[in-house]
């Protein structure tokens, strides 16, 4: 007997760190990063058909209101025809998104079981990462399982799972989540070993999400059902009401179920995951030609070290005589800084006309 | 009695080391660089109408057939009619277009002296050149009239041109031309005293400059005539023909003419002229903010000091943390360099598609 499964897309990101690349309009998951496909597209294309014996059903995607358009023509140029699309008007944050993808799922297909994953995360080990997702099949009808992803260096910048008791082969109990460490805290963690970053990626039986809702989070439950409810419905598309759903409490599902429910499980997994949250990160993960310049779109360094080019729209991207710094280029903007300043990037953003 | 003068307009530059915002396609004198006007733009309505004595004449462009389109947008959006527009199919240099603005300018009206002029060329005191023009109309008569911008250093990047006895109030004989210097040549020209830049702009009578081209390259005036007498006009434009014109010998009027004509002349004057070849040198001339950096178009510098910053089109150009930089976006390229570079910048422009 196969294991169904809803492949649940979020689509809530603005990435504006990857500004100007990345912008409200077209957020950072609408972008092609490292490949020819944008990041939701290659998220859609990850898993789908059957492999072994789990079968993945076309996929519910949830997504900012604004960026129905986007969407349609991301799932037209890859052919894939979504099971629904959630349009939240405004943000509410994961609590909310996990919710609606449980409701919509379990709506559809009650027996199926949801993989839930950020729109904008990089992936490259697909194989890996669906063995893993076969791995923890059976203990997703009983728990929410995470994916905590090998660790190769003390990253201060993703949030840590402890892994706890086996539940079955390459399995464990969640023993806790750990925010974003400082360097000396994600130093320790590597050295004892059983601890992972979180992937953000979530996979579970709707009605046991639904459930774990209750503990402390059931008003964001009801809410979100009761915005799917009053829902207008066109085709696939699901247009939520900016006032109903606007009253949905807004919280991360981290914290709204995961930290509080007892059934939270972990994968440990390598799966060539990334969450591109920097130019200077898109830099250090890409491939280097010999002087250590990435040249993404058209352009070239003359003289030059341990660059990033970025350039989109055609446009020709010329560094010379210039080392480690960022440069990319859109059709609004460019931005130049050395590649330290990367985490600065939102102060750069010129205000709105 | 008032002296007419047909302005010249010559638009013939390629601009490339003010690549990207200088292509072929539309290069240097089609931009503003310092102004709201294009250098063309400027060029054209630097003189006209009568000023004291001078009475000048709807000017005569001479451009390339190419660039047809953007003259006669130019003209309409500065409400210029001009006399005529010889479109040069093909660059044959300045001793062609010397003797295309006299045939043309004798043929409109003989008594009417000729001032020819670069297009893209700054001169901020325009009351001082109208003067110095003045000052040299008599002269014009008779000699091949220069205009030579006393020097405020030893520039390496301008010809420089040695004035011999006087001739009028303000006016000298052209004792000799000097060659673009190397720098200790440069500083004993300052230190001498008596030599000025040759700032390409020259004043003559139009059977004056004709006459002269018979001393050693009569052929230049007498292929150009032909190839006025062949050519194809069109109300006030007149097209030459590619292969009649293109047979034209190719050389500078410095050359050609100025440097073995008797009758050259020289007004020592400060006109704030110069010669934008480079973005270093844009820099250099323009007004700078309380850091050194220049930002044309939109943009903005965030810790960092005497930068150039170049936008067009509405792009918003963004630079942090870096200093003594040339950035130039358009549509089609950006370019970034140390301004210490910008000599270099033909190297760094793309192979074409």
């Amino acid at each position: 007997l196969s294991t169904r499964i809803f492949p649940v897309i979020m689509s809530g990101g603005s990435g504006t760190r990857l500004w100007p690349l990345s912008t409200e309009v077209r957020p950072k998951q609408f972008h092609a990063l490292m490949g020819a496909h944008s990041l939701f597209e290659e998220t859609a294309l990850r898993l789908a058909g059957t492999r072994g014996n789990l079968e993945f059903l076309p996929p519910i995607i949830v997504a900012g209101e604004s960026h129905g358009e986007l969407i349609a023509d991301s799932c037209r140029a890859i052919g894939v025809t979504p099971s629904a699309i959630v349009l939240e008007p405004i943000g509410r944050n994961t609590a909310a998104t996990a919710a609606l993808a449980a409701l919509t799922a379990q709506a559809i297909d009650p027996d199926a079981l949801v993989l839930l994953m950020p729109a904008d995360h990089i992936v490259s080990d697909v194989a890996a990462f669906a063995a893993a997702v076969e791995l923890a099949a059976d203990t997703a009808r009983t728990h929410i399982v995470t994916f905590g992803i090998r660790p190769d260096g003390p990253e201060t910048g993703y949030g840590y799972i402890q892994q706890g008791e086996a539940l079955a082969n390459g399995v464990h109990r969640v023993a806790a989540f750990k925010e974003k460490p400082a360097r000396p805290e994600a130093e320790r963690m590597l050295r004892e070993g059983g601890y992972t970053w979180n992937s953000g990626v979530f996979f579970f039986n709707p009605a046991v999400m639904l459930d774990e809702f209750a503990i402390a989070s059931a008003d964001i439950r009801d809410d979100a059902r009761r915005a799917l409810n009053s829902a207008r419905r066109d085709g696939v598309s699901i247009h939520l009401d900016r006032d109903i759903f606007g009253a949905v409490r807004a919280e991360p599902v981290d914290i709204a179920v995961m930290e509080k429910t007892r059934r939270a499980a972990v994968v440990p997994c390598s799966i060539g995951w990334a969450d591109v949250g920097s130019w200077a990160e898109l830099w250090r993960l890409s491939e280097k030609d010999a002087a250590g310049n990435v040249v993404l779109g058209r352009g070239a360094v003359h003289d030059g070290t341990n660059n990033l080019l970025h350039g989109t729209n055609g446009v020709h991207v010329a560094v010379a005589g210039l080392s480690d710094l960022v440069v990319v280029a859109t059709a609004e903007a460019v931005l130049i800084m050395p590649r330290a300043r990367a985490q600065d990037v939102k102060t750069f953003i010129p205000p709105k006309d």
